[in-house]
């Protein structure tokens, strides 16, 4: 059963008290879909039933045929673009800047749909939503996988009735659905369009998200997971949280951002009981406003989702694996991104070229590093919105 | 008082039953520097008396000249080389392969020390200790600096008699010391030989060291420093660790040393309940080692002495700083070091050429990250042991 409204409605913006800006998608609704059948996981657990929470924007066609899926990374969700009440004080979407009528992701012209993974904790089923017994599944949740995210996300696209997608995208976790999605359901995809991402997590991507672990591990409050109804492990998931962000930034653009600039002081106050330097205080900031919308056992089953991922490992090789595939790449890196390196592109890029797919491969000047693919939607435009553009005119020519 | 010992004395070697590898210095033993006067601290603080603990190696010689200065970074302590029991089992001193007879610090020719820097926890006075009312100081300790670590240094060169040290030198935090003792007491000072790392701890430092301090932090057993006697936080100290060990090293040297090699499975097992990839059994390792032989108070003060680094700010300007040394450097970053990078050498390389210093750069190619000054000792030897060969002898003709 398809929940709350028909999928291609384009939400009307009503009156609303803030001034939403040029280029919104204004007001959004989060959209639910329940799933009956078993979701058999990788993992070789099963989920009898489970939902997603998705939006859309833009409308779409008769022909079914301009569906963009987004695919979120770690800590998005399925809230993209627009606002869900227009409080004066509320922020868009996760990707509003880059989602909307005339910008990168037109929804005049796209039909861009976005679900919240397995796993997660806005609106889609993971351990923290009710098992069968009423309570919630906690550990008992089965671990899940990059392919168990698009499995799902599949069933959402057959339920909209959209057989195939122009273009599925994502930076990050998102890219690798993006890669799984061209791999796994190759006859369904006609682009994907790969940011700041691998097609094989490393070593580093593995110990930062185990570090992030153990810090939830070691919150006497994660009490093995079976928190719920008490007190959250916010200490452990916040001390994960700013250890994640650090590396989602760039020396250069820390450096840029705080240097050595003091909090709230004009001279060192030699002391552990406050931030003292304003990178300090912003990782503090970080950590508590993360730890308000995250769940932390979600933050253990995504980030080992995240270190599961090599697409080439259930084909036999990476370039097994990408033989299947039969969609056209632009792949996108970041000069600054030194959690998903340039290397890391071209071990995607490299092994496409030899197949012959069509691939774009842009590695772009940026200092924001992984967090470029988020916050640099103006060095992107050209690139992601220049060849969307070009797909869908020759497509339509 | 000069405790157990006379500082030249090379303590002989007596049977094991290792086989101590040639170039080792033996068995040593830790001495102990007592001093009653007050050390006024950068922070306002005062120790109204303090212990050095430091080792020595070779012999000094009889106008006293050869002395060796080594300062160790953050996790180090006073035991740079040989062995303290001689049991089959014991691993030497932490820079063993580069101090000994006919190693880059050649013990045959110069006189080699380390002290545990204050504030630490081998030995030296830190958190651990007793304060004057016997009990742990734990958060009583003032505030330490790296300016102060040198002040106390100070005081054992002069109780040694060692009026100037033809070099001091030391990798990261040790480096951090190496300059200070430049600046602050140029006269005392013929060489520095500055080892990965920078004339002023960035953003990106104090980010990472931050986010240990709120590992330690959200421990409970931490129990706002007061935890002697007791359970000590151990869980929250190894988070620390395992971040920071993760910025010692490179994404290549991870990649080569683990790639997603599993640990004791052919498959992926799926679970959270053990580590499944060997790159997080060998962080929880380090972790656990390290909680068993350092202080997780000691790790907040020295955390923060490094952050707050920053040669230039007692004295107007980094160049104003520089200014005011007389010795020659040598300066040594690493390729893949993307804690301590090319540019923080530059910065220190550019201001001393101005200025008109005798000063060497090396930019060593090495996979190995910032533990490179650790670990490539094979690649340091021409260029580290090179120059002070060169030096002495030059110094000698």
């Amino acid at each position: 059963m398809l929940a709350n409204t028909h999928p291609a409605t384009r939400w009307p913006t009503p009156p609303v008290t803030r001034s939403v800006a040029p280029g919104s998608v204004g007001l959004v609704q989060r959209q639910y879909a329940h799933f009956d059948s078993p979701l058999h996981l990788r993992s070789g657990g099963t989920l009898e039933r489970f939902t997603l929470a998705y939006e859309t924007y833009g409308t779409l066609n008769a022909d079914r045929s301009n569906a963009i899926l987004v695919c979120h990374a770690l800590s998005g969700d399925a809230h993209v673009a627009g606002y869900h009440t227009g409080h004066p004080d509320e922020k868009p979407g996760w990707w509003d800047d880059a989602v909307g009528p005339g910008k990168i992701f037109d929804t005049d012209r796209f039909f861009v749909i976005c679900s919240n993974v397995i796993g997660g904790c806005q609106g889609s089923t993971g351990p923290s939503s009710p098992a069968p017994d009423g309570k919630p599944y906690a550990l008992r949740f089965p671990m899940v996988t990059v392919d168990d995210m698009v499995e799902a996300q599949r069933r959402l696209l057959d339920r909209l009735g959209i057989r195939k997608v122009f273009a599925v995208t994502g930076g990050s976790m998102g890219a690798m659905q993006a890669l799984q999605w061209a791999v796994a359901h190759p006859d369904r995809v006609e682009h994907v369009l790969f940011l700041a991402s691998t097609p094989r997590s490393s070593a580093l991507h593995i110990a930062f998200n185990e570090t992030g672990r153990q810090a939830i591990y070691a919150d006497p409050n994660w009490n093995n997971g079976d928190y719920y109804g008490g007190p959250a492990p916010t200490r452990g998931l916040a001390v994960a949280r700013m250890a994640a962000h650090i590396t989602y930034m760039s020396e250069a653009s820390l450096e840029h951002k705080f240097g050595r600039n003091l909090q709230d002081h004009e001279t060192l106050p030699y002391t552990l009981a406050e931030p003292e330097f304003a990178v300090e205080s912003y990782l503090a900031y970080q950590g508590r406003k993360f730890v308000e919308r995250f769940d932390a056992n979600s933050y253990l089953y995504i980030t080992k989702a995240i270190d599961y991922f090599d697409i080439g490992a259930d084909y036999g090789s990476l370039r097994a694996a990408l033989e299947r595939t039969q969609c056209a790449f632009l792949v996108v890196s970041f000069t600054s991104d030194w959690l998903y390196t340039a290397q890391q592109a071209l071990d995607l890029v490299e092994p496409l070229r030899e197949l012959g797919r069509p691939v774009e491969h842009h590695h772009i000047e940026a200092p924001f590093g992984h967090d470029s693919f988020l916050v640099e939607v103006d060095l992107m435009t050209p690139v992601v919105g220049g060849y969307l553009s070009r797909a869908w005119t020759s497509r339509c020519e």
